[in-house]
């Protein structure tokens, strides 16, 4: 297999580092020892940290054909079949089919993932880490909420906050005000926080590599008994989902039952998105917590579950808590009050 | 073809949107109308900001093979060969051959990057825009500079004045303290900052999408004889390729002229790293300032001019600025001072 994935070198070589131009790999070979592929620029890096001994890396005049070549060679990836990862982009897979064309290329994606799907100790307690500082980045958030501040202003508290407890990537921090907040996937613009206002906090941020990832909705003076049903729903949606959690259970089962709680309220064609995602090294991965998932939950692993509600022009409600499956049932990784708020 | 990375889908359908999970895209037929197909969820937000008509969307329960397949067979992409990004994920690039596999996929990466190699005025603006934004960030880092600092804290001040005027992504803020600043692509860490200490700061932040990147070096309490040799080094091997910038002139020229001077002053196998790169709406493109390149510059070609010296173990300087090809040669978009420092 050749694995390049920012997450999976992470995961397997030890190295923070993304292939996204200059190409990094780790070539796995059926039997014997893993080789790394790298550009020069990343050599030192690797060295410190990774713990594979075998490194060859490429300056930008020599570029990888030639070591990629003849590693794969040497690993006899040149005969059967290599897996890649589904991100693997075509620029590298090209140069990966010219170096061996004689190998069928395959998606190993879900072999991978298979290994990281479960979190032991101490990924765990990464995340939790990661959890906590998200959530004080939140309440960082809704402390600087006022009529008039906008919607920047209020991210960049978030944000401020998160780095002064060690966090390290901020991948997303969507603060969206009022009809803002009906764009799932909007950013945070220069719009400012009016009176009656939802404004909801998106915001996702790395621990040692591994992501939380929470979102809060707040009222703004004052609420509307539109807006309260609609964050009642979501609320009643969420707790439906998340107290059925246990090990055994299809992960489909929890997104049908968040949506059922919210279809029954009248809003089930404004559900737009699955229940949640998987969590971990990367932001998004295994399980997908979706109705047709049939994938079966199990001890240690990491998930969202964040209906939504979103009314376009209107306004958008949406919870979301970072959760492991344990014995008992499950733990919630990040929290936060979830009573309605209004500030 | 079908655009798919996030650079393009905003030079050509005008969103900004990651297509990295969920599949987003523009399908262009050779003849007639672009056709938009997006996750459900960003559906709102194209409708509001893209001048492409026709957008077609799907929820995680259907996913994208139907429309993907229907769109592709309706344009007529069904015969002959569709181009895609070199950045094009393996796992849609298999979705895309599923859905039309008798069309001959290949790589149209060059086709579309020669559209967006010369930048208009509006896109120099919002370059010049970043390239202000990034400087008055450094300036605020140089700022926090003090012996006890952590690296983290002072990249907190860049990101804080960015955010601040505007900077959109951050997608790196590099502080590298001493030794730390021998790994080119080294992230900050909690490393504090010594008497004696170089300290490189890599930054890069966008406006309105396009991309500034500048690295400046400066140093703590006092500069050693021989820190003070690589950095004049460096700088001198900067101006020489500044100052040879002109239209019509080979890319290759560029970095022969800044690696001949740091070849000269007995650094030249610390040099690890290509002279510079193109910039704009990534921040890594075309063109590549690289020894072996024949790309002819041309009117509105932007690029960064960046050699560097990396003693393992002891100290990296690099500078770093964005140019501009204009008719008299080369105006430099993001600037401050590059007289060695001390603070």
């Amino acid at each position: 297999m050749v694995v390049s994935s920012t997450a999976n070198m992470l995961y397997f070589a030890g190295i923070p580092i993304q292939s996204f131009e200059r190409f990094a790999g780790l070539m796995v070979p059926a039997a014997g020892d893993p080789v790394l592929i790298l550009p020069a620029l990343e050599e030192e890096k690797a060295k410190e940290r990774s713990s594979v001994e075998d490194v060859r890396s490429y300056t930008d005049e020599q570029g990888p054909t030639k070591p990629l070549k003849s590693t794969l060679m040497e690993l006899s990836l040149n005969r059967g079949s290599v897996g890649v990862e589904s991100s693997l982009p075509f620029g590298f897979l090209s140069q990966i089919s010219r170096a061996v064309p004689q190998t069928a290329i395959v998606d190993a994606t879900e072999a991978v993932m298979e290994l990281r799907l479960t979190k032991d100790a101490d990924e765990l307690a990464a995340m939790k880490k990661a959890g906590r500082i998200v959530e004080t980045g939140i309440l960082a958030g809704i402390g600087a909420i006022k009529v008039g501040a906008t919607e920047l202003e209020i991210g960049f508290e978030i944000e401020r906050r998160i780095r002064e407890l060690g966090g390290e990537k901020v991948p997303f921090n969507a603060v969206l005000a009022g009809r803002n907040a009906a764009l799932p996937h909007g950013d945070s613009s220069e719009t400012r926080v009016q009176r009656g206002d939802c404004v909801l906090m998106d915001v996702s941020a790395t621990y040692k590599g591994y992501y939380a990832d929470l979102t809060r909705t707040v009222f703004v003076g004052e609420v509307s008994i539109e807006h309260r049903k609609v964050y009642d729903t979501v609320l009643e949606a969420q707790s439906a989902a998340i107290s059925a959690v246990k090990p055994g259970l299809v992960a489909g089962a929890l997104d049908k039952k968040a949506r059922r709680v919210i279809a029954n309220a009248g809003y089930g064609k404004y559900f737009i998105h699955r229940t949640g995602h998987g969590l971990g090294l990367d932001v998004h991965e295994e399980p997908s917590i979706t109705s047709s998932s049939s994938l079966v939950l199990k001890l240690g692993m990491t998930f969202t579950v964040e209906p939504g509600i979103y009314l376009a022009g209107k306004l958008g409600v949406r919870i979301e808590d970072d959760l492991v499956v344990t014995e008992d049932g499950v733990e919630t990784i990040g929290k936060c009050d979830k009573e309605l708020l209004v500030v």
